[in-house]
């Protein structure tokens, strides 16, 4: 059920309270850009961190990387998409308007004026642009499409120097771009992207049991994090579906306001592109298996997800209205701000003992200080953006050396000694720094 | 004093160990593109983490935020990159190469062959690329040049989400692009790279103070994270070297083995960049002071460093060459690795005891688990790596629950039981997660 409302709201309070802006707004912004402001860097930077945790500290068969955005060209031709990552675009005669052919309706006329549309021509999604001084063909290069292609280029280099053994895999954060036609709904199509993908490299015949494993893997990762169950499914792509290099494939799909959507694909891409590198650079990219005494190009099973929708999500998924107040419930690991510090009064004392404990908790925790407005405002401030606690200095602190400790969710507040405050916020937040 | 041979020790150490490959290695690589390994990548998070550590979270007037990478065209022309950010270039008629002129230092003739030489022409150092499906001058874009601008036309934003008051700060890492003629000395100059800026608001009248004291601030940091004193120096830019926007600038420079080069520069960029914004959005970029009752258009003091310059200087100042080994003295919030645990012999249930320790330690600290080869050589590749502790479980550990530690630089190893392992490490890697 498609709720525009809601996702207005979001959009504004996103807007509203340093979470996300328009790129470039005070030039009237740039189409489907977007930037992350002080809260919204704060979130994103914890569910890259949540993901990196998971799936390379935790594990003892996963290798981290960051290949660079720019490629030698040749991996675009070995990877298919130079020659097929293209939309099928038409014009109109009349008013010049540019469609995609397989979005019209009726692909005879054009929709805006009714004038007669051209033949359908492929567009690259590719971003080109030109290295070194001299713009010409021979220095084109693609600002990656993808980061997996970086992967693969580097699985040699990653196996030898790492002396890892099947089944292995790399995993990697990073930016990529695509000249999307029709980018919208917010940061969820854009053009800029940031993807965090693993490549698992395993042995031929083992792939359909890896992709079955990872496609759990992955969808219980959304829900430790906090995202509700019955709002994430598992979706396997129909055959005419597959992309030409896969042989299955899954998505995390999450139930947005606009419709469920694809957070994450889980793909068996089969020897595909280790493959078709081995062809297009003559480097034998071949495994030799010590326990099998085998060789083989291994599969590889892709769960690909992206940075920006999962971060959208996690967001979404938070926001919560009750009659008085408006809150997002993070899951504390992903909450921009811990804990928040209020002196009750702008008096007596309080700001400056406020103060000091902020100062504490500080190389700990990402806290704020707040002393504007009521007490009851700022506790909705800080419901507002998901900060799971809230410490009040009051008169009483003068008096034992106590302050109340305030729960997002609950509401609850309950009396702690100020020397008690580091160890018990580090238990409840337990491995967040 | 330039020492080639210890550079190209440290390239052969990063290739062989996986910190940094050739970017499209198996292609021929990518000129001065470079992806950074199991290792690197850790090394990069890790210098990039203690300065957001140092500069957000351990301060109350600093902001965090992260811009798109493509941005509004105009604000290009607005900042002067459009017009002003570029090489005069000149050709060989004959041989046809292409060179900086002011590079040559004989300017009437081709180096290579002696061939008649062109006039200058200024070559702009932006990468461009076109936004949408139609390459003409309408829908060009560059790829930032610098990530400060993502700051400047943020400013109303975080200010005003933030209730942010002058003195403050934002802060941003990201990538930026320069279509380098001459990029070289491995990750130092390269045409994409990673930068971390601050760009902190004043109050004019107050900047050349605060100058002087995010100078201080950020010589220091780098001192904090290990590297040697004596190996960095401040240098005032000459009047003649300011970039037209300049007041002042220092520069924090390191003598890597190609000679001393910048990690950073901080600059007093006055209120040029602000005026410049405001001038063509058309937008009131000023800021209200409540305190002084009065109006103004902030100055701007900017630390910009580079990240993987900072990299590559932690990873240069760590390397040390004795008799026996190898070994990489990296500050232990900045190693790749914290803790590597071996089974002395690959029998009687050493091994199982290992990797028990190592998930034990797992969630806790980056981890590696080793037995392959004698116990020395285990040290040594560690050693090579960084890794500050090794953790040795042998025959002893069967009868008594203990377990050797050894120092990385000390290279002392003490008895320890399993149980006080995790209290240990912790205390000794303080504030590592």
């Amino acid at each position: 059920m498609a709720n525009p409302e809601l996702m207005e709201k979001i959009v504004s309070l996103c807007k509203r309270r340093g979470f996300i802006f328009q790129s470039s707004e005070i030039y009237g912004g740039l189409n489907s850009c977007w930037d992350y402001g002080p809260l919204g860097v704060e979130l994103k930077r914890n569910v890259k961190n949540a993901w990196w945790q998971s799936v390379v500290y935790e594990r003892d068969d996963m290798y981290g990387q960051d290949a660079s955005i720019l490629m030698h060209p040749q991996v675009w031709h070995a990877s298919g998409h130079v020659e097929g990552f293209s939309d099928p675009l038409v014009d109109c005669k009349k008013c010049k308007h540019r469609f995609r052919q397989d979005h019209l309706e009726d692909s005879t006329k054009c929709p805006d004026c009714g004038g007669e549309l051209t033949e359908a021509r492929q567009f690259n999604l590719m971003f080109k642009t030109f290295l070194g001084p001299v713009e010409d063909s021979a220095s084109i290069v693609f600002l990656r499409p993808e980061t997996a292609q970086g992967i693969f280029v580097n699985f040699l280099n990653v196996a030898t120097t790492m002396r890892s053994k099947i089944p292995f895999g790399i995993a990697q954060i990073g930016k990529a771009f695509r000249n999307e036609i029709t980018p919208g709904n917010f940061t969820f199509r854009t053009r800029e992207f940031e993807q965090m993908e693993i490549e698992f490299f395993v042995k031929p015949g083992t792939d359909d049991k890896w992709l079955d494993y990872w496609k759990e893997e992955r969808f219980h990762w959304y829900v430790k994090y906090g995202i509700k169950q019955e709002k994430l499914r598992l979706r396997q792509h129909a055959a005419d579906e597959l992309a030409h290099y896969a042989k299955n494939c899954y998505d995390v799909e999450y139930e947005f306001p606009f419709g469920w959507s694809e957070l994450e694909g889980i793909a068996n891409r089969t020897d595909f592109d280790l493959s078709q590198h081995a062809k297009f650079s003559k480097k034998n990219l071949s495994y030799f298996d010590e326990q099998e005494k085998s060789r083989y190009i291994p599969y590889v099973i892709e769960p690909s997800a992206g940075a920006d929708r999962s971060t959208l999500a996690f967001l979404v998924d938070a926001y919560d209205e009750e009659e008085e107040r408006v809150v997002l419930r993070f899951h504390p690991y992903l909450a921009p701000i811990k804990v928040a510090v209020f002196p009750l009064m702008r008096k007596d004392g309080h700001p400056e003992k406020a103060r000091e404990i902020e100062r504490m908790l500080r190389p700990h925790f990402h806290t704020d200080y707040d002393e504007a407005g009521s007490i009851g405002k700022r506790y909705r401030r800080q419901d507002e953006i998901g900060t799971p606690y809230c410490i009040t200095v009051d008169q009483q602190t003068f008096e034992d050396q106590s302050v109340t400790l305030r729960d997002r969710d609950s509401m609850e507040q309950i009396r702690i000694p100020i020397s008690r405050l580091l160890p018990v916020l580090q238990e409840r937040l337990n491995g967040i720094c």
